[in-house]
């Protein structure tokens, strides 16, 4: 099996990428071959398979077509500008996120015609969905994004269920909840906090916590993100239907609930490094996100979320400190 | 006040077209000068004020910048494959449908910035929505269309709505039902069943119903739709809000109850020209259609359509029959 993964150098891609390598297979298939991309080429990793790596800018009209040329079985279609960037520039955000993703989709269906069909994973996000809300979002709620990011991954979610209708391509896509606890270091992101103020106490670090412990939030761990591809790179396409786009099942979880979390992992002590600092910038950020998802259709179709905050709290734990606070 | 119509040439657009030389006015505002485009130039009509013809393709990436360049106070956006051409024609479908609304959108955005902001009404339809649908289909119901054409219509959308929020345009638009009673002769569109069974009866000719009388649509006459894109052209965008597409209202009829309607205004011996000759494809096709809205935001934002299928019977007659049988 020959696998692509687009946008391999981003946090999901790494992880991604290692747990393919860690496996061997994907969906009972041994992996002869892993391709991956990303506009700056990923480091190469050891494994049992070829990999290869390489750049490539996926908003370049002729660069999809390249990247296909080798005929990969499944694509992991990761690579996005994303939410900030694409409203701080908006050709950008339109070229890349957009625009590539319409590149590769064609270059697919240039390609094969019905000959070549290879499964798509496109990653979506919950940005597709914009205030106000029912209390939890069911599977046939509109999409209204108010984001240039979430318009264009909603235009993306169009254009693969269509291009799956069609048969050019065997396309599933999946909004993904807001991943936590995200390892590295704190960013600037309006949403960072809810990875900073368990991160950082769990390294000995203060952390900033910007709003108050009633925010709810939609949460999964990182290991259930590469779960969630693992899981739509095999699902069975008959059984998902026309509507090729699912919203991924998550934790809804309040700040007040993540630190208690916190606390019966790591103590008090761990808790007393999260600092009160109200900024009223984000909180208006954060007041226009969905709180709370009812992914029927994606649990049906056995995709598996964590079911308690501190679950994800002992993933991060086991994944990025090697199981030692 | 300067009009653009883009899509002059199609039977919406001549209607609208004959109402606002009628009217002289939108909304308060005399017209000093009406732009007729189609891919054919449109006849140029006599009128009170400036009329300007003009051959265009939308799907030519200068094109809209070339109509723009007068800088239109008001823009209708009308141009469109049809659904059936758009499914033939994957490519021809793409590139009119999506690619020519948004270079319309992109040469607004490039002219203007935030100086220049027209309305643009955009026609979208109830083809952005796919089966399985609720009983009645909401405001919050999902857009999962089962056509090319749906897609593009719901891409166009998205656009509309993403320019609209970050200033570059003040765009509106409009989910337009069935239009019954279409003019003109029999096509061979699935849904020309619709206007066939009334229009040919009334003319003392036969008329072919090839699906049963339980079959349940959504209609609104050529009248109301010019009426809704009137309305669409002049409503304060702040009471519409971020959601800027909305579904139009209409009447849902049964095809009993549209023959019932023939037969109130123009006599059994109408009704006894139509001749059943069931049609499983066809009969197939309309199965997977929308058979009812509830369009609560429309017609809370004023939009007007038919209480009846008499109505648009009896506005058939006067708008295209002089008002006689």
């Amino acid at each position: 099996m020959r696998i692509l993964i687009i946008g391999a150098g981003g946090m999901i891609g790494r992880k991604l990428t290692q747990r393919l390598i860690a496996d061997g297979k994907l969906g009972g298939s041994a992996i002869s071959h892993l391709h991956l991309v990303d506009v700056s080429a990923p480091e190469k990793p050891a494994a049992p398979f070829t990999v290869e790596v390489e750049p490539a800018d996926l908003s370049q009209p002729t660069a999809a077509a390249r990247l296909i040329a080798s005929r990969p079985d499944v694509i992991f279609h990761l690579a996005a500008i994303v939410s900030g960037e694409a409203e701080a520039d908006f050709e950008k955000g339109y070229r890349i996120n957009l625009d590539g993703t319409r590149y590769l989709l064609e270059s697919i269906r240039r390609t094969g015609g019905t000959e070549y069909r290879p499964r798509l994973v496109f990653t979506s996000s919950i940005a597709v969905f914009g205030a106000p809300f029912p209390e939890a979002i069911g599977d046939e709620f509109l999409t209204a994004p108010l984001t240039s990011y979430g318009t264009q991954k909603a235009i993306g979610e169009l254009l693969l269920a269509d291009f799956t209708r069609k048969g050019f391509v065997d396309g599933i896509g999946i909004r993904l909840p807001t991943i936590c606890v995200r390892p590295g270091t704190p960013n600037k992101a309006a949403s960072g906090f809810f990875s900073n103020i368990i991160r950082e106490p769990l390294a000995g670090k203060e952390a900033v916590l910007p709003v108050s412990e009633e925010v709810r939030h939609w949460h999964a761990s990182p290991r259930a993100a590469v779960g969630f591809l693992m899981h739509a790179a095999t699902i069975d396409g008959d059984k998902v239907g026309p509507r090729r786009n699912l919203t991924m099942p998550g934790l809804s979880a309040t700040v007040g609930e993540q630190i208690s979390a916190l606390r019966a992992v790591a103590g008090e002590k761990a808790v007393k490094l999260i600092r009160r600092e109200p900024d009223p910038v984000i909180q208006t950020i954060v007041a226009g996100w969905p709180h709370k998802f009812d992914a029927k259709r994606a649990l049906a179709l056995g995709f598996k979320a964590e079911s308690s905050f501190e679950e994800i709290v002992r993933i991060h734990i086991e994944d990025e400190l090697g199981g030692k606070v």
